[in-house]
């Protein structure tokens, strides 16, 4: 039994659709961010980064989200949710997935979290000018190279799936012109037709 | 056969270590970022991200430094640069790498990469101003929550150490107070030790 803490329209959705899809058995925890509860005591116990995800398990509790996706990977393979007895495909599927994670969601958070980086307000305005086309740069990237279709890794769904998923939701709010992007919107599009997606978003708002 | 594309003085080296840890069959191959190289169409052809490392097998290539450590943990098992047979142990390993890639290493990158975020020279100042407390906050929470010591994920070696040992070059750079953070400094000491970091050092430079 695991427990997942989250919070509404974070990278928290990935760790969730893969939970979903690979049928585990865990309750879902949710940090009021709107109320700083992730960085108040009781959370902090819990994960000191003050951020989510965070999955706790009888082992103890685990946090990033392509570390989280691999664990979910490997502990349900029935799933197979990733191909786990192939070494190099492996590395390309958290190659893709650290790449949303350090290059794509960076890109990404200096439009809101900026002060993460500097204090000045001036310099938070600078960052938020540049987001629409440091993310776009990540989008041609990922359009030219890395999503093969029609999943991330080619035929078999994988955990680069739900993450791409999460993060392309924020694609228009950054400034990203959509209609550059067919395949990407296109996998978002059939993302929303799997019931594992439709349920922990339906949760995830209730 | 494997070739490591890398930089001298950048986050290659982790990777480069890790390959010698394994006595992986490999050659060095050195990009020159003084001339740019790793912009330019050569270099591209093999690495769209115009990023180092990037390790070239019979397979492909393998991008992103933690993505690369797990498949040579996983491709070298004999070498137990990782605990494969444990999931959440392997988790464990991982979320600490992905911390560096994506929260220390980003955090650093503010220094002296800070034009992927922003193009105003006062912001690019303002960013440079906060690496200090940025870069200080990540080793207060390695140093209270995640180094277990003596290694990073306690008794055994793991891929971990080559990358916080990488990292924690450019500590006093980042303006960091070393003597706050002595179990760093004596985990950066005790890898010097190790024949494997030695040689990759003196291969880098050579």
């Amino acid at each position: 039994m695991f427990t997942l803490y989250y919070a509404p329209d974070t990278c928290a959705l990935a760790a969730h659709i893969a939970l979903e899809e690979a049928n585990a058995v865990f309750r879902l925890e949710r940090i009021d961010f709107a109320k700083a509860e992730q960085q108040q005591a009781p959370y902090l116990a819990i994960n000191p980064k003050a951020r989510v995800p965070a999955l706790a398990t009888a082992r103890g509790v685990l946090t990033e989200t392509p570390a989280i996706l691999a664990f979910i990977a490997q502990s349900f393979p029935g799933a197979r949710l990733a191909p786990l007895d192939d070494p190099f495909a492996f590395a390309e599927v958290q190659a893709f997935n650290d790449y949303l994670c350090a290059t794509l969601h960076v890109a990404h958070a200096h439009r809101m979290r900026g002060e993460r980086w500097a204090d000045d307000p001036a310099a938070l305005a600078a960052m938020q000018r540049k987001v629409p086309q440091s993310v776009t740069a990540c989008y041609e990237l990922i359009d030219r190279h890395m999503l093969k279709g029609p999943w991330v890794m080619g035929k078999g769904y994988t955990i680069g799936d739900p993450y791409l998923f999460t993060i392309a939701q924020w694609l228009e709010d950054d400034g990203v012109d959509a209609a550059r992007f067919p395949r990407v919107i296109d996998h978002r599009r059939r993302m929303l037709e799997r019931p594992a997606v439709r349920k922990a978003i339906a949760d995830e708002f209730a």
